[in-house]
């Protein structure tokens, strides 16, 4: 199982957190970026250029250190076509570093196109006969709106193509609440949620102890985490919110099980720009970020 | 305002309908495959060259019934980078030939993630003091599970830009009602979604009265439909579930006002497939689609 994967290398790096690569043209060092717009232009080609050195830079710099990568693809469509093939291009490198690509969509949709999301990430796509993998990842995240319909061809494909998702449950965000936390008899919408992942993920659990579908619960809301773990006892969580978003190690603490497993945290910003703080010169951005994720690493392990 | 547009486009064809552009490879006639395949294999290449031939003659036939078009983004994620290109491809022939373009991706995420996502469609990308259009659009649809801060970079990109976005709130798929129904108080989450939108519409309402978000409520719940048009009177509805969903020109009535305006209702496989259904060849899809197109119109009229 792809759960049983991470967890294997969550593991074996004695790290339980993930780094997420959400590459603004901003966070990209001034030397690398006027190498490319020298050669490219302040462009689409030419900010993902330098983004691209920049992804290649981090991962070289972490592939050792964390198991896994989460790209962002808002930070990828925003550049456009060109965007989409850094996309690719990232995701094949820290594929070959043996990194856990966890891709974070959000995708959601009704039945017939929640199945053609899953083949673009999860699944094959049929064409006439031949079977193609259009973007292949290990594991999505998911927006649980739609209710199941939307989810099961997800779940379909991960049972057939050993993969994971992560469905929304209480997100990280200040405004999170308005809707996750209202209450619908003595119960909030999250753990209505946190009930629907439960049955979505029957019959998928690995030799881990957990399942196929996964749940994100932001460190920003502690209570709330600790209400959840007891609930989803076969999910994964992914914990954004660490860091740039004001959640700390203690923070995520009762996203854990007690035997140290059962979350992977995210820090994008806090590791990408770690060479934005303290006294590193801009050359060293992959030095700093493998600093920073040692740093995290340790801090989490500490608190677990 | 966007919004005024799209309506002055329904009132200009006397349509108040979108054709969605949700193209499997498996809907485009063979005689059109052949040829792709021919030149470019069982491929993502030959997929994309089959449907931008089948996009084309659709929009061909289609341009001067329907204002608008919806392509719904992951059939063409489904055919990874050939996929993507094919979107933008499609996109701005259909923008030439003077369609509102809807833009179906259902985007979600925090604050900084959908300032990203609205950069991507509707806003511009900062490269170093240049703004460049990724991938310009008239309109996207949101999820609301994030709340407010995942929409307001959105409805401030609607506000510089001259956009609008449609927020699910009451979705067509049989599922819809697992949390979209559930009861907080005497509301249904549907409904508190509802107020959401009220408030995420203030300051963007434009002549024709209605405001830069809208709402996404499914044919096949005409009760619910009912019920929010009450609740939300200053946002046009996007109306998706007509023709193969199961939905009837009755069913939508509901989400119009009785001046015939506030709705647009999609039909994306009963348009595009209509030369599968009764006495057409293969190579008449595109009068096909425009007949179904045409009839469409004429029975929604009949009802309103």
């Amino acid at each position: 199982m792809s759960v049983d994967l991470l967890v294997e290398k969550i593991k074996e790096k004695d790290n339980p957190s993930v780094a997420g690569l959400d590459p603004k043209v901003e966070y990209v060092p001034e030397f690398i970026k006027k190498r490319a717009f020298k050669e490219y232009g302040k462009t689409l080609k030419g900010a993902c250029e330098a983004i691209w050195e920049f992804n290649k830079g981090l991962i070289d710099a972490l592939y050792d250190v964390v198991p896994s990568v989460k790209p962002q693809s808002a930070f990828y469509e925003m550049y456009g076509l060109e965007g989409e093939a850094l996309l690719h291009r990232t995701i094949e490198y820290a594929k070959e570093k043996g990194l856990y690509i966890i891709l974070d969509v959000k995708r959601n949709d009704i039945g017939s196109t929640a199945e053609a999301y899953s083949k673009a990430y999860l699944g094959t796509v049929d064409i006439d006969g031949e079977k193609v993998s259009p973007c292949g990842v290990d594991c999505v995240t998911v927006n649980p709106y739609l209710g199941t319909d939307g989810i099961l061809p997800f779940v379909s494909d991960c049972k057939k193509y050993d993969k994971a998702i992560f469905a929304l449950v209480k997100t990280s965000n200040p405004s999170s609440g308005e809707l996750q936390d209202l209450l619908n008899g003595d119960r909030h919408i999250y753990e209505r949620v946190a009930e629907c992942v439960n049955k979505w993920n029957e019959g998928t659990i690995g030799k881990s102890g957990y399942g196929a579908v996964g749940a994100v619960v932001g460190a920003t809301y502690p209570e709330q985490a600790a209400v959840l773990r007891g609930l989803m006892k076969n999910s994964y969580f992914l914990v954004p919110g660490y860091g740039a978003q004001g959640g700390g190690a203690k923070d995520v603490k009762n996203s854990f099980n007690p035997d140290g497993l059962g979350a992977i945290v995210n820090s994008s910003r806090g590791i990408m720009c770690a060479y934005k703080k303290g006294d590193w010169k801009e050359e060293q951005f992959a030095e700093a970020a493998r600093a920073e994720a040692i740093r995290m690493r340790d801090e989490l392990n500490s608190v677990l």
